[in-house]
């Protein structure tokens, strides 16, 4: 493995998941795997979860690894050819990202999107140029499109709590939020999801339609109550519109899941990446109770980045 | 040891500063200790000699360690049970410390008081909270109410400056300052100073008085001069005062300390935590001078926090 | 080497040279040189490429290292002897110093001018006062006044690259900016040139005249054109003016460096220590080109940094 950008296929994605479950058994199996190696961790925006787990993963691998918080003004990169920098930006990605892969192994890249310029964001085209100029493997710590080592988390935690025998029904619910969310995590959890031939229920409210290229296979369901029913998994996430793109649009029903929504789906288990607003998007009574994997998810990020670090490290 | 937030008793403080004069005298004397074990140190407020004296001392054994800032607004922690989170903060406390609790084997966490809101601050209600929700041994970086770290280094340093045979005689004399500033070094500070049987006099201008919880048994003296005689070590701190709470009250008298003031008293050390404002709360002339044990009290904070994780990891 | 803050002498700077390529080809030569050692990074500005290349070089040493940001208001530091500090400063350097002298065993210290006190800036008063209170040996990481290990690196990339048999023609060439940068990286260019007994031509506008101490035995060329003829390496660099201290002058003419104005000059490598401003001081044609150099420089500071830190340990 060279990149870890976007779910690949599913012999791929259950190798990962299992190798993840045996790194959750055993996290020092391989103490010496990394030895010698270097990790860049570059985070243009900020993140908590990601980076600890991450620099986790890294050190039960011997691998060592060093954070770049490059969200400040003063470094602010260039993205474009060909520019004249007579302006705030500092430094040209090119430059930066030769740098950066002339002093690590891996480089590991956290890259929001602007919300602002669609195409820009949909080209993906900051974590793009990094792997382009950068000529190491690159690991996505979530880009404007996708956030893979969340979704193969994701993948873990489900494989963890599926009911024996069966292919279970997942459902991703849109919540509210009061800010405009990027879409990478619905993207990626979509992607896994039916990539590891789930059966999936994306529900929201009309307009939050997310990109085809994700939820094409999905079944689509702007009534979330019918969405709900039977499901054995419920992602709960915001994103903000698609189209207009980065938009937050009105919404009049009640869409915040609770324990009153789920009364007659005792099985669901309840999921969200964190962090989460509570009873905005998920009710104290969900998050505080037996139903809720959130903490699961988090913890099993460690493991899903080590197998991704290990596999790159093969 | 599963918790270090205050001074618990006269023989674990004694316990404690033996060890870090110990540790004093050979830092590597354990240095697979912690090996496999991770310390997260948490900061909602900035630190530069707790961080790096902290960190020190846990490479010391052995231990590796995390630095997280959580004093930026972008993870700022909604503290509150039962809030509808729709406003800034954009975690929960109760997630937050879960998630910290689930990657770390220790959490050392600096989370001080609003100086506004003195029914949360002292019933240390953040600290409490991280202690309940992480379900890992705590350690205090300074809480809202107290900085044992702090006194249990100064304790260290007292230890190795007491005039043989006699109980010494310690005041914790009150300084100007600019701004509101906590009351947790002076707390823990005549905690920890009655707590060790130290004779303790507190010299304030009136209206300054601590929380009683802290200065009972302490001599309370008005006249910093009176207090000042026969001391064996000057301890210098400003603080707001407890009532009004976190308020700075006029005062007339001239409360910065300086050689003048000791004239009469040869043998007196002077002590101060370090941030200092000079020749606002202390005199250059005592703090390049031979009475200053301010240097010695920092290095000591490596020892100090040695002493406690070692402690822990038992 | 108990201090590395400038060109001392041709025979210490050929040292460290071949000592940094030693490094270069085997990183890992003395892995266990720096073991229970501590390295302290002090930033008074922000810093990517130089703290990076300086931990990674530390770690080949088996160098532990920890940076400190002190840029921001909450630490920043009264510089001045005598001062009452009731103002935005909360620590005397005295103090700081003295403490982190006492953590580490080595500091390393970024430390810019501010541009407007010339008397200030010129005398290096804070690397100065680092060295006088901290009582360790001292790195510069940029002082107010020199840039010696990026300096360092330069010259280990001019050794790799250089023609042989033969003294190579060194250009120092101006470049414009929109803001005022300080003069560190093209004094130390222009001292570790000179100092190793190269052939130094320094071009620039009429008024960007550096401080004379570091230019006495340079042609100084006001036609960047003639400047670049027979060139064997063109150094590009801005800087603001020395006289008035600080300033941005109007200059009418091109003084971006690209392809055009070298095409005579088949055989030039061109340098920077980066981050350059593409299209402003240097052109694209250049920097993606055969000419450029920047990324190996880039590279050579972990050497350059780590034949300094070897230095230090021996």
């Amino acid at each position: 493995m060279n990149q870890f950008t976007k779910f690949e296929n599913i012999s791929t994605a259950n190798a990962l998941i299992s190798k993840a479950l045996e790194f959750k058994a055993d996290p020092h199996m391989h103490p010496n795997k990394g030895q010698g190696k270097r990790l860049g961790l570059i985070f243009l925006n900020p993140s908590l979860r990601t980076r600890v787990s991450t620099q986790i993963a890294a050190s039960n691998l011997g691998l060592e690894s060093f954070v770049l918080n490059m969200d400040k003004d003063t470094w602010a990169l260039e993205m474009h050819d060909g520019t004249l920098m007579n302006k705030n930006k500092v430094e040209h990605i090119k430059d930066a990202a030769g740098v950066l892969g002339s002093y690590f192994d891996i480089l590991a890249i956290r890259a929001f999107p602007s919300l602002t310029n669609k195409q820009e964001d949909t080209s993906d085209f900051i974590l793009k140029q990094f792997i382009q100029y950068s000529g190491v493997p690159v690991v996505s710590l979530e880009s404007a499109v996708r956030h893979p080592l969340q979704s193969l988390a994701d993948m873990v935690t489900i494989r963890e709590n599926i009911p024996s025998g069966k292919k279970p029904k997942v459902v991703l619910s849109w919540a509210p939020h009061i800010k405009a969310i990027p879409h990478a995590v619905a993207n990626s959890f979509a992607e896994w999801s039916m990539g590891c031939d789930y059966d999936l229920t994306i529900t929201h409210p009309e307009g939050y339609e997310l990109d085809e290229q994700f939820t094409q296979g999905a079944d689509i369901q702007y009534n979330q109550n019918k969405a709900l029913e039977d499901a054995d998994f419920v992602y709960v996430k915001n994103w903000s519109a698609y189209n207009p793109y980065g938009k937050i649009l009105a919404v009049d029903e009640d869409w915040l899941l609770t324990e009153k929504k789920l009364k007659k789906n005792k099985k669901a288990k309840v999921m969200h990446c964190l962090p989460v607003r509570r009873n905005l998007e998920l009710g104290d009574d969900i998050l505080d109770g037996p139903r809720s994997l959130v903490q699961a998810q988090a913890k099993n990020r460690i493991f899903a980045a080590q197998a991704v670090l290990d596999g790159i490290l093969s």
